[in-house]
């Protein structure tokens, strides 16, 4: 069962049931903001899903509600933060902004975070830094959730990377996680009594398994790309915390607090003014989406996918009424006080 | 067939191959020193066995021994190449070595080439980077070899994304193509009459298929991760493009002319120095290193695999004898008047 709420109604509710454990009503305001987003654009795994969770960490000291960024090094275009812990939605934003005005005066900004928390959906940055007309890298390292090419244990995290290159009206924005299919597509598939449509991770007898139950038994998720996103999780891994001057996964897990908590960040951004002009940019893109567009798709109703284009329909879409799941509304409701 | 000879003489039959042709002595031994080593490493398909081509591009006009980078624009830590379709090799050693100058001095160097030529192994430019003790990103946008997800029509590139942390003595490199095998891969497979581990690409029908002939004969070679690698080879070019104001993908296509003629690549360096310090970047790569060694492996003669381990290996062992196919041993004999 499914509730249809605004997104204004949306970002209320959230921001009163942060506001209600210590949060600031500033951070309060960009949190709601990034988890109604993402909401909105498809994303509720991520966005308010997240909210009880949230809460939680903040009552058991998790997350600190009460605390921001604080420097560490700056060397021209290279700013380096202590997150302390703090909301990670309100860190990574901050970061963004930053990494923004850094590239406005040196083509790049990069602004990193080590200790900070989870910032739940990598694309809400890249989003808004494509619609202020920058390109962006971003990364981050996460406790470990699948096992290293190999291994049996659960040795390297999912590190979501991020890339985004503006467009006049539709940028290009990839959002993705170095596993095959996340926890949560398992449990949905499997509730369904479906199976994954390709391989998705080793059965208890180390087998390759589209079975999305026992995957969830053996708990090895697979890499995507199988030996190939395992090589690239362990390299953003390291230099998110080389960079960082931070925690790498191994060292995220022995903090034991749960999802996200004590993890690195890295935000790149450029600006397409110092680097040909914003309408080369532009050209680029469309160019690019125009020659995808023209492709003739591989079945006969089939369309040629690339990033950022379907949640940029669902932005469009989705801007007046969200669904939400009944039992997450009431969950946040009750939160909220309301 | 093979054919063991020394490093050495190695490098210096491909420097005489390429001094034939017109490449100056000096281009000539930078060639000759990156060709062989990758050779050494145990990438002979992007080391010696690319002699033959590169000579025959030079001979059609399409990469220019006579050229070097030229600096379109310049900003701090930036600085954007024109490759002028001068020997990729070289081009892109020339990119690695200034932004490490830029990384000593910023914290990062960001260097990119447009319009230059295949760069052969972009691992070669990440080795030279850690063993100076930088950390380094760099990729290269390619002709269309594989459709984009849900195209039928070869449609996006290889792009090769290496990413790099230096470590005492093992670094961690990453060097990965957007393809789960490549076309000599599946060559390599179909002459021993062998299936591939897991699914290389489409048969004709549009089924994913594990057998080498099949997609050799549709061309619809598999990105790794199915939609994943789909989606970052996009992300790759476009960003490759922006940043180097080059060409994306399909206008290398247009250009018709070979492997990597026309392509943009970056080089972004990065100097521990001042980000931390080198010991604490070599006890992070130590920490991560230990941590994947210690961990149980999933077969009983099995190993945890890690990004540049074996590579290193074979840099160690094959140090001073290296084997090398028979037939292309006599090919750049003759090309070099031997």
């Amino acid at each position: 069962m499914t509730s249809v709420v605004s997104l204004n109604e949306m970002r209320d509710m959230i921001e009163r049931s942060l506001m209600r454990v210590g949060v600031a009503r500033n951070d309060a305001e960009v949190c709601s903001k990034v988890h109604a987003e993402s909401t909105r654009d498809g994303v509720a795994s991520h966005g308010i899903n997240r909210i009880p969770r949230l809460v939680d960490y903040i009552k058991r000291g998790w997350v600190n509600p009460r605390t921001s960024l604080s420097l560490i090094h700056s060397l021209g275009a290279i700013e380096s933060y202590d997150g302390e812990f703090g909301l990670g939605v309100g860190n990574a934003m901050l970061a963004t902004q930053r990494a923004m005005e850094l590239a406005r005066i040196h083509g790049v900004g990069i602004v990193t975070i080590r200790d900070t928390t989870h910032w739940m959906r990598g694309g809400s940055y890249a989003w808004h830094a494509v619609e202020q007309g920058f390109s962006a890298i971003m990364w981050t390292n996460t406790e470990s959730c699948m096992p290293a090419w190999g291994a049996v244990e659960q040795s390297i995290g999912n590190n979501p990377l991020v890339i985004a290159v503006p467009g006049d009206p539709v940028p290009l924005v990839l959002d993705m996680a170095m596993s095959q299919f996340s926890y949560g597509r398992l449990a949905s598939t499997a509730e369904r009594g479906e199976s994954l449509p390709v391989d998705g991770g080793f059965d208890i007898d180390g087998g390759l398994s589209r079975d999305p139950k026992a995957i969830q038994s053996s708990r090895r998720l697979l890499p995507m790309g199988y030996w190939k996103g395992s090589g690239l999780a362990i390299l953003l891994d390291a230099l998110a915390a080389m960079l960082a001057q931070g925690r790498s996964g191994h060292r995220i897990d022995e903090l034991q607090r749960g999802s996200g908590t004590g993890c690195c960040q890295v935000f790149m951004l450029f600006d397409p003014e110092h680097l040909g002009g914003r309408q080369m940019c532009n050209d680029l893109v469309d160019g690019m989406t125009s020659h995808l567009s023209s492709l003739a798709p591989d079945t006969p109703d089939g369309s040629v996918r690339w990033p950022g284009a379907s949640t940029f329909q669902r932005r469009v879409g989705n801007s007046h009424r969200i669904s939400v799941s009944d039992e997450v509304w009431q969950q946040v409701r009750m939160l909220a006080g309301a």
